[in-house]
């Protein structure tokens, strides 16, 4: 049994064959079988995509999912997420995938219960699987990690993203820049360099645009003139190094992030990463109770 | 692969094909083996029956259901439908049954996407599934819709399905009246005659019954007269033939649209509407996936 | 084909082999086999915990779950609960699981349908689930109820708990006592006596907390000097018989009802009653469909 937390307490090796075995699974190797398994997913913040990743994950390897409502649940009567999590436990389910507001919510879980806990993201900290994700693709697509250089765009201060991808992307031995706007720039974050949009263009491997997380702030920029200003338009596109990809989480905000004409060019691998989730995903479970 | 979306672009022979099938299953035929497979309903209008309709026919042929939850979704970060069916696909649904308040959603996400769509009702437009209930429910009492004849009651001018079925019908040979309150006669509606139910009652085999979309508009009528003017009471109901049955989309207005005691009356068909709509959408699913 | 509305019309022998089945089943005997069986929860006042308990009980006898949103329902668009479940029923769901704001809001229903509902909590009426999983846990400890002291603490007025099991514990032979604050007393209750929390805990076997049901009604009281005055402080909980045990039905509210260092003590029942929860409810769906 394991928790799923973040990449950053995990050995470079086994990051390596989570990633080998999601590519493994897109392959058609036989799914992980966990049947009779019994997992929830707690999602107390919104995210379709995340949580229905993992349901598509969860009933391809055969588990049954209790569906649980953040909405109508407990909590709402001012129940701890505690004693959310070890009620569900005490009626049989065995692993909880969590996306939580709070920042690092599952340490209290984990000090005290004894099931298996998958982190689908912590207030402004980790969201693993979308990194592993990440990284699938761009494994995928390059079949190493040295010495790629990855241009992160955007909304970096406020994104869950940009910052576990830099530390692990760092630590696999590409290059990080950042080309994000002042108001939007992470003093704390340590790695990378900081630079534009027009000036990494042309040499990038990786375009990874990060989504202004406008829910998450009051909007410091005129929408009008962002995509001009700081988002991949044709023309920046136009740089790119024919083997370069575009990434971006999702969803996006259509001729903010990047002009909508580029979702589904060529070198864009945005809907492809959401393929991968599920694969990545797959190979998170088989992780955690198959390790 | 077929898209599901009118009866108007589909042939009389295929339409026939599809209500046999439906009564078929009902004497419990074998149902069409769709396991594997992966389905989501995406519901941004509220209508639990055909929703739950459509999830017991998808359990009943094996599909795997992706729950998706429109108020919780990204459509609400301001994604559009096209980049939310589209994701969904990309982490492997394989068929989207779509119910939105636009009239024609489905024309963008068929002219860019290779996925089935079955039109779970469009705005103002249709609501092809209920017609196709419809007609095997007739079909099953009457073995025939030539030269049937059927009063449509009410409120036509908000009801798709007073649209479709009047279409449908009259292609099959049916005769078509409309009983409905002048403020809700339909200038558009090119077939069938307007009439009054009084007028109407001792003739029809057919007394179909629309729903007063009040959410719709701003209620238009006193509610307390509406039955006695315009709805099936019991005294209108007594002069039926003998072998005319009553038919209503539900959900029902008790004692506006019709006479409660009149709901599981004999000739009343109504439940038996609901039932067979799960049969009617068993054969659309083996429609979509096996032809 | 049986109801499960209320243990007060049923018979002690049913009961016990109830209990005894629930037991079985915890000790790994073989689930009964519901597969092809399709059930609905109709939750039109939420509980996750008594939900997604039934939800466990549900898939781990195999049983095809047609899950039901009371808030999209057509509840809201007017429909009464005897149409919403004769649609459900016609559409093809064998079996609901109802929790209703309304008091015997059951009645309706099974006189005029043909169709098994389970109460999962009428009103201020009844929650018999709740009270078999306390049976179970009582009994699973001392092997017996008879002449077993309980004493029910707490909210007594606003609690369905409370009110089923002092009948249904007295009918088995225990005796039952009230501790509960002057304001919260129910002149109704005719069993029992009252006490106080001070004078009954030394000899009482089961110490069974209530939980302060704040949203039932206006807060009466001071939530800072509650657990002091009448609820279960460590200073109390020293003083009970070693073998005697704690419960409380849940959710907790932590150090208001009891010192939350309690809530996982040696004497703590309570997650264990969840556990027990899902076992009571397969046995009560056994009794439904296989008696």
């Amino acid at each position: 049994m394991n928790h799923f937390i973040s990449l950053e307490n995990l050995e470079l090796e086994l990051i390596r064959d989570l990633i080998d075995d999601a590519i493994s699974f897109k392959k058609k190797k036989a799914f992980p079988n966990l049947s009779n398994h019994y997992i929830s997913n707690l999602f107390f913040e919104n995210s379709t995509r995340t949580k229905l990743s993992f349901e598509m994950a969860e009933k391809k390897t055969g588990m049954e999912i209790i569906y649980f409502d953040a909405e109508s649940s407990s909590i709402k009567k001012g129940e701890t997420l505690y004693d959310t999590v070890k009620t569900l436990n005490s009626i049989g389910v065995e692993c909880f995938v969590i996306r939580h507001t709070q920042d690092r919510f599952y340490e209290d879980l984990i000090s005290r219960l004894n099931v298996p806990i998958v982190n689908a993201g912590d207030g402004c900290g980790d969201h693993p699987t979308q990194s592993l994700l990440d990284l699938v693709t761009i494994y995928e697509e390059f079949g190493t990690f040295k010495d790629l250089k990855v241009v992160i765009v955007g909304d970096v201060i406020h994104s869950r993203v940009a910052h576990s991808n830099a530390k692990i992307l760092t630590r696999l031995g590409a290059g990080i820049s950042f080309a994000t706007p002042e108001f939007w720039r992470d003093s704390n974050m340590t790695m990378g360099t900081y630079t534009s949009l027009d000036s990494a263009i042309s040499e990038a491997d990786v375009v990874m645009l990060l989504r202004n997380q406008n829910e998450r702030h009051a909007q410091q920029y005129n929408e009008k003139n962002f995509l001009e200003q700081y988002g991949l338009t044709k023309e920046r596109a136009s740089k790119m190094k024919p083997s370069a990809i575009i990434m971006h989480p999702a969803p996006i905000n259509r001729n903010v992030e990047i002009d909508e004409d580029l979702i589904e060019a060529p070198q864009s691998r945005i809907f492809t990463q959401m393929t991968n989730g599920v694969f990545a995903r797959i190979a998170v479970l088989n992780y955690v109770f198959n390790s």
